[in-house]
């Protein structure tokens, strides 16, 4: 095997879990952007294609590209190089950390490339700077995830303070990416910036609850405690039919779900792929008659985070 | 063994564990209040002696008495009669959930005398009723752990919704109680009715780890998000030397800590015994130029809550 050329597939993310706003995020299995990297005997970055989407080649304006500087800044073998061939297969702006992927798959991969000089945590740091050139935050929500797997918590970033929550195996995602745009940054704009302290309350109470349901593998007490009493009730009216398709999806047997990142994506978790196709299905019936295209995905929760896969 | 008449051990309660305000309590092993309960002839609920407290006799105005009637009202056998004597080891006002003890040892003292007819859940309903008489609101989060034993998490409480998180049996406590009066109606007028979202979001990171750390046993991840950056900042100030005794625990080895329910005691875990008495050491160090009168309890977390022991 040359191992001077690997492939790497990066999972979609869904950050922002429910109650978990900016602090709780998980892997799906499926879509994912592929990485092709290649060691070079010129040194520096070069992304020599992307395929799938519009994005510059610039490695200064990529975020694989910065996720890879950082690395080989860090790394600190002058002649190191790399090439980079880019499959976005996850749509930028659908709010399934498609530019977190790509950090991650880059971070990750350099990893491989060299012989694993790096942890997870280090390597979150060089995809958060994908991140801070995506959407001008280093933010690590969706870049935990798409390295590490499963259910992730970023409890703090000074310092940076991720932590592996416990996945359990039956839990499948339903995402709805419905195409329309909605920029982060308005996203962010229409929050407010106090809130109130009994909303507050109920907010880290449920946290509190989804976290010991996932260790508890208590899906009963994951389907109570998937509710946001503070960002969703403000950020609904930018997703087509938000309440419609969230209360249908749980008629259908759906646990709770919510607005994925920023959105427009939706997002449902399900106890086994059954259900998980149910709400598909349900989906489908709430977004056929709106005219608005839309992509629905189902998958498992991936424990793995981006990893190397066969040429 | 006359099951007619059992005594019934009710322990000391934490609330407001640190960044899990409102929602997280803990029970420890001592102190505790100790109620001998005994099957009368007579219809109805009698309070013979109370010990260690001045307290009212009168079953209406008493915590015990409140939370018994309401048992005997739901339990509907109209010729039922208890009479209870009343051991206060947990002095009232201090902030280790007094009221909640006693009301959590009546109930669950009826329950075994007549058979277990309730679970854990009714049984703190009907506790929750003390708490009303005392405080004015139907708290849960500290007779939770009064009656279910090691830390507990109040969701929700429309519909009541409280969960038995795991318990790491290396968790010490350590508590002070100085003696002063911090009024629970004070210590509530002073907090905010608005938080700063990244207040929040911080909190709501720290209590989510919190869970995961105490599921993991993970006891790094616990020290770091034993941090309340919402109210015990505010409440700070109605205890002497919070700061410095703060300071000073977590120097000698303690994970974190922070305001006991509303105060006026101050509480610290620690991992294992050895440490927790360190801590007791070094609290007795900071109060003992204070000129306040304060005793200092060193306690394993109880995993057990309420129950019967040896007449």
């Amino acid at each position: 095997m040359d191992t001077d050329c690997i492939k790497i597939f990066a999972p979609a993310t869904v950050a922002n879990v429910a109650c978990g706003f900016d602090v709780i995020g998980l892997a799906i299995d499926a879509p994912g952007d592929e990485i092709i990297l290649r060691k070079t005997d010129t040194p520096g970055i070069v992304i020599k294609a992307i395929h799938g989407a519009d994005l510059p080649l610039d490695p200064l304006l990529n975020v694989c590209g910065v996720a890879a500087q950082h690395f080989l800044k860090k790394l600190d073998q002058p002649d190191a190089g790399v090439e980079m061939e880019i499959f976005k297969n996850i749509a930028p702006g659908s709010g399934i950390g498609s530019s977190a992927a790509s950090s991650a798959g880059a971070a990750v991969g350099l990893n491989e490339l060299f012989g694993r000089p790096f942890d997870n945590k280090q390597l979150i740091r060089f995809a958060m700077e994908g991140e801070r050139l995506a959407s001008g935050a280093a933010h690590a929500d969706n870049v935990a995830p798409a390295i590490m797997g499963g259910f992730t918590l970023v409890r703090s970033y000074q310092p940076l303070d991720i932590t592996a929550l416990h996945t359990p195996a039956a839990l499948w995602v339903t995402v709805i990416h419905p195409q329309i745009e909605v920029k982060t940054s308005d996203a962010r704009a229409i929050l407010k910036q106090k809130v109130l302290m009994t909303d507050a309350i109920k907010q880290w109470g449920n946290v509190a609850a989804l976290v010991a349901g996932l260790y508890q593998e208590d899906y009963g007490l994951i389907s109570r405690s998937l509710e946001d009493v503070i960002v969703e009730p403000v950020r609904a009216i930018l997703i087509p039919a938000f309440h419609e398709l969230k209360i249908k999806c749980k008629e259908a047997g759906a646990l709770g779900g919510g607005i994925s990142g920023s959105g427009p994506s939706v997002f449902m978790l399900s106890r086994g792929e059954i259900i998980a196709r149910q709400v598909r299905d349900v989906m489908n019936e709430v977004y056929a008659p709106l005219g608005v295209d839309y992509n629905i995905y189902v998958s498992p929760i991936s424990t793995q985070g981006s990893r190397v896969i066969p040429m």
